[in-house]
């Protein structure tokens, strides 16, 4: 049994998961990301001993705990180098987190977790699997040989941050025309709003008012609708992805592509332009293709797969 | 000690090559790429056998043979699946082979050849390294742990077939806006005639009447003798390959990307702009960074690579 740790900037969500990463038993603690870090740190100790006595377990049945972290992440040494949405510097997490509890504890970055998570849940054993996940960002994980990758540093699958436009818009990391800026849920929105401003009295606009805000799902209900603007939106919105998916699929050729974040949930709306299109240009015409999938997990991705790092971590 | 062999559409180059990946003597004879393949395959092991008696071994003295072939290759079973520049489809490369030879033979796809034979000379052990190769096209392969990785079909690590420009110019693979159709060698040549049809009497055009033609060197030229507009290509084509370069830096974070081909022998004059990019625009703003170097190797990274694939093979 270990223990998995999905460390958010606005909860601290942690679970009990067994070896094939299925959760026993979950809680959370709000994360207070103001104070000091050792307090945040001392309530991850807690909520694992919470959890573990909930269970009517002891620490020794547990094997190791694993933290997934946003931001950079040193997995050799469990440090924080930097992170931005909970401020931490150089913090040595998993050393910390020891002093608290006496277990194995090991670290990775979030969007890694979920890669590994999904991967133990729906990767079917795949030698080499990649999630993308279409939030506020593009974030993802790319999983070898069941283990995340890291290159060398510990910093690489920043799949959003491959480039789809050279020279395109800005992106927040520095760099123009970023995969993140054209496939997220923020650039899905921000396409659907254009799009309205161009048929202000349109049927987009409707579902925008109605529901009070224009989200990820505006462009995609006014499709079902029989909308050509909405249609129009999700379909340039579909190539956008598809062209990343392509590259990542010319890249990597793993056995499977999952996409979660809430855009996935669209679900054919979505993968059937998205599957057409990486179908008809992938590079590989001769070999056996690819298969692209929702994820499964949703937000239990982070527990599991912060597990999962802890289970890899022992076994290393 | 191994034999390369690196099959090309012109020549059959082979090698003895020691542990090391040093070549100890080498020879070519023709493709002749026309008549059968059987025949090619007769001459790739008469010439490996001419190798070893020219250097006083025996057949015995070799541990196996590797092959780098064009095209589509399961390396696996040693099949080549498809390929264009000789015409094989579903071939058994490697059962043929030993038909002829009584050697354990091995093969691989050569722009993964390429990769892994300079890894060997100028991969300083690394655990990612990736190899770009500015010619015909953009070529390219990925070295993890010592070993090209090929994704769970054999036909990853197409770098040149990632998207630079989404909706672009349209590549010779059938997706548009490839890595390739912006940073080959072709593409630099391209972008060199476009510039010199709007300044038909400038610096470069003279150039290239002087040479006879127009190459990959004539923009880096004009922009030695002070020419704004070969500045202008030269700082253009390196804005492409370094996007390009930058989005295989976010995704595999390696310790070294080298750059071959012969657009590489531009040195400063295209890596200089090519790193202050990366540089600049790199997700990774806290850890230890990708070195770019210029690849070594040249012709002979074939061969050596090929020998490589074969040691990797025995060794497995």
């Amino acid at each position: 049994m270990y223990i998995g740790i999905d460390l958010g900037g606005t909860n601290i969500a942690a679970g009990l998961v067994d070896e094939k990463g299925r959760i026993i038993r979950q809680d959370s603690v709000r994360t207070l990301k103001e104070r000091p870090t050792d307090e945040i740190v001392k309530d991850m100790a807690d909520l694992s001993k919470k959890l573990i006595a909930d269970e009517g377990l002891k620490i020794s049945d547990i094997r190791a705990i694993g933290i997934g972290c946003p931001g950079t992440i040193n997995v050799e040494t469990g440090e924080i180098v930097y992170a931005n949405n909970i401020p931490m510097e150089h913090y040595m997490m998993a050393d910390k987190l020891r002093e608290f509890i006496d277990l194995p504890v090991y670290i990775d970055n979030d969007a890694n977790c979920a890669a590994l998570g999904e991967y133990a849940v729906n990767g079917q054993g795949a030698k080499a699997f990649v999630l993308v996940t279409l939030g506020t960002g593009v974030g993802g994980g790319v999983v070898l040989d069941g283990k995340v990758f890291h290159g060398f540093n510990g910093a690489a699958g920043e799949l959003g941050h491959a480039t789809l436009i050279c020279g395109g818009k800005k992106c927040t990391c520095g760099k123009e025309g970023c995969l993140e800026v054209y496939a997220s849920a923020t650039a899905l929105i921000e396409q659907t709003k254009e799009a309205i401003g161009k048929d202000p009295d349109g049927v987009m606009a409707h579902i925008a008012e109605a529901e009070g805000e224009i989200t990820g799902c505006t462009a995609f209900e006014a499709m079902k609708q029989g909308d050509e603007y909405g249609k129009a939106v999700v379909l340039q919105y579909a190539r956008y992805l598809a062209d990343g998916i392509v590259s990542i699929e010319n890249i990597f050729q793993p056995e499977i592509i999952a996409v979660g974040g809430g855009v996935s949930n669209a679900g054919e709306a979505l993968f059937g332009p998205v599957r057409e299109y990486v179908n008809r240009t992938g590079y590989n015409k001769f070999m056996p293709k690819t298969k692209i999938v929702k994820a499964v997990l949703g937000n239990d991705a982070g527990i599991i797969g912060a597990a999962m790092v802890a289970r890899n971590g022992i076994g290393r």
